[in-house]
């Protein structure tokens, strides 16, 4: 009897200690976030660096002496800020030139309206003339294959499908539509077409067209391929269908050109773990931009918030058990080499990555995170460090990618978590890949709200584990 | 024995049966909210009405001709979408002028710095010639009392808190500093000061003042009283530290007036309940807006929202159960006599309001709905509700304010539910009450998803109450 009460005690005992604790160890770490917050909020210097970076060096396509600069302010901005490590990692990359500023225009009867065009990313130049063609409209690749041959020979393709309206998350819009882009020249030009043209890659009607990348494929002939904004391709729309058949003329004039490739560099920061330094949680974006204008929110609040990150941990004179990096890619957006260098080298050098955080979806507001991950990681996540994060606007934690740079270190790295940070997606369309996407359309508070997510995980990380 | 079985089984069968039922109730709810996410971002109008109202109409201060215009528009607009009923409630309103645009400069010795100001809402002018007078900084209403006549009077009170950047939500960081504005001229006045000048309400640090109101109380000298930008305020701090003690002067100038009360109007369209046309259900905004810009996000995009739900539910030819109202106030901004107005005649009418909805926090992507309940609502809210609205970025639906404009309806109407709409908080004070809350700050699908959170909400309480 007194035995079995003893025995009863010291388990409730025990039972009320554990709860304690956990108790104790949930509000240590609610303290912790809530004070990497309010360092990000009140001291933080993700604005004024992304305003360096927009401002003071603005566009930075692989290979341009913007990219070049972006690399060694990041990398002195690293060791200013007196992290352990900073280092360059090597890697070869694509090297495409916009040159002369496009120039486009509808040709109907003897009307000649300008409409904005861009060239995507990796296309030919047209010849030096330009090239003035019938305009076929289609909306979709089959579309256009069932067509055939007689029908689009010596055609410039109009690619016109809209973004769907009503998806709540903008990229599964992009997902939707984007096939236009990437595969449009291939299938236009396998039928005999001698350019394409593609409505721009967002909702907004609007005058910016919206470049990106697109594929050649072997063996078929490469033709020019550019962008056209929305109010564009709508007002071409229009003219083709009102206009008597084959009346409706376009003509498109580019220069953009691919020279050899160019040595460039992923830049990474460390701060050493202190009890397990060979495990890595790495925080990161991409450096590279497009040329069109400064990379704000693609990606240069992914690569601000990422130094961040690691600045925050400084300041608060935090000694994290893990190795934390901060990554900034090159090349993302035309090649993707940064991350694939990134991922050979640490399965080269056998590193041992606990987790990797990837900002690429613009800096607006929290919304949450998504997990890919080999280990049931996410469960746990959700459950434990959900609560914690829930006042700071993260709502959830789920299944889904962790980012295109991170993506390589999947198979590089075995065992890896991959983890997105998902802000707010509505207005990202409107800027991406576009002359818009510049600094003044960056919220302060949205971008260190964006910083201090990606520090409040990072630090549970490197506490629990995953 | 059988008897037992057969009741077990009946229950069963019961249990299985209320889970069938409530799973293809859920499930036609789940269709039903889907359509009217489908109608809001594929069809909405609620876009093109809000640049018509900002771009039309423009500023519509209580008493102004653009008040008046927004009055005829809106309710021409919903006759023409053959709403069954629209309609004018007759109210009375302040009416206050700008007159002439301020000027403000500080003197620094003979450097003469001219700095953004905007007078108050219901401030007085400044003499023809203007003030001039020598500057106190304080950063509370205690610390000014703490000063003390002898050091203000004769002087320009100068506050100068600025919004705490930790709140994540930032009408948290609005709250701990509009007492500034609102109260500071009377409790400069009462120690002698001439006149008040109030840091402008925002996190931002930019060029434009922000009005709003301000209060004066009888017995105590009115005194003019005027906002000065972000930047404005950091200079002149700065110049008051730098400079010489007593050697730093502000002059400011402003022409404002009181005209006697004008009669203005709530506008209110209906659409009668099917089977219980006595219980109302009401959306709305506030149509008047500050004068200095187009009262996009405050509060155009509610009122626009408001007629938005109607109209998704007459283009889906959806029969309410209950009245539902879309009611554009009248004189938030500088009297709320659209919102006691609306009350009284509710009362007086002895109407029977089971729910009125606000949306008056800007027109930014949705985050959720905070309810104000005499009855146990909120419960039952979230936890039948919410999941359906989950996928719609509705995060969730917790206990908080409905709004200015309902508040009086909760004597007036008991029993009613009063409920805000709650968008994204981050960027509202960038723009709130500035010259750059304009339609181009508004982006299309952050204000569709706002109409269509709303009419999703409505559509629940219509069909199950409350």
């Amino acid at each position: 009897m007194f035995r079995n009460l003893y025995f009863k005690a010291t388990t409730l005992c025990l039972a009320l200690l554990i709860i304690a604790t956990s108790g104790r160890a949930q509000n240590a770490d609610s303290i912790m976030i809530r004070k990497i917050y309010d360092e990000a909020l009140d001291k933080g210097h993700a604005y004024r660096n992304l305003e360096y970076l927009c401002k003071k060096i603005g566009p930075r396509l692989s290979g341009s002496a913007g990219a070049q600069k972006s690399v060694e302010w990041t990398k002195k901005l690293m060791e200013d800020y007196g992290f352990d490590t900073v280092y360059l990692q090597e890697v070869m990359v694509p090297h495409w030139e916009r040159g002369v500023k496009e120039t486009a225009f509808i040709l109907d009867g003897n009307n000649k309206i300008t409409v904005p065009v861009a060239a995507l990313g990796s296309s030919i130049a047209t010849p030096q003339k330009g090239i003035t063609a019938q305009v076929i409209e289609v909306r979709s690749l089959d579309e256009l294959k069932n067509l055939g041959e007689n029908t689009v020979k010596g055609k410039i393709v109009f690619f016109n499908r809209p973004f769907n309206p009503k998806p709540i998350e903008t990229f599964d819009a992009y997902r939707g539509a984007v096939d236009q882009r990437g595969q449009g020249a291939i299938e236009a030009a396998k039928l005999g077409a001698v350019a394409v043209i593609v409505r721009s890659m967002t909702h907004a009607l609007d005058d910016y067209p919206h470049t990106g990348g697109m594929r050649y494929a072997d063996n078929v002939t490469k033709i020019p391929a550019a962008a056209i904004s929305t109010n564009g391709a709508e007002l071409l729309s229009r003219k083709l269908k009102e206009s008597k058949a084959g009346s409706v003329q376009f003509y498109l004039k580019q220069d953009c050109r691919t020279l050899p490739d160019a040595l460039s560099y992923n830049v990474i920061g460390e701060m050493r773990g202190s009890s397990d330094p060979e495990e890595i949680i790495s925080v990161g974006g991409h450096l590279d931009s497009w040329d069109l204008a400064e990379g704000a929110h693609d990606d240069g609040t992914g690569v601000m918030q990422s130094v961040e990150v690691l600045r925050i941990f400084k300041s608060m004179n935090y000694k994290p058990k893990r190795t934390l990096r901060a990554v900034m890619f090159m090349n993302e957006e035309n090649g993707l080499r940064g991350g694939l260098k990134y991922a050979e080298l640490a399965k080269a050098g056998n590193e041992k990555h606990i987790a990797a955080i990837e900002s690429d979806a613009g800096g607006f507001t929290p919304r949450g995170f998504s997990v890919d991950s080999s280990k049931d990681a996410l469960a746990g996540m959700s459950q434990n460090w959900l609560p914690l994060l829930k006042p700071y606007l993260i709502e959830d934690i789920k299944a889904g990618g962790g980012g295109a740079d991170i993506g390589p270190l999947r198979n590089a790295a075995p065992g890896v978590t991959l983890i997105g940070y998902r802000p707010d997606s509505q207005r990202y369309f409107d800027i991406h890949h576009a002359s818009n996407d510049v600094f003044e359309n960056v919220n302060r508070r949205e971008l260190e709200l964006g910083a201090a997510a990606m520090a409040a995980l990072t630090y549970l990380i490197d506490q629990k584990g995953l």
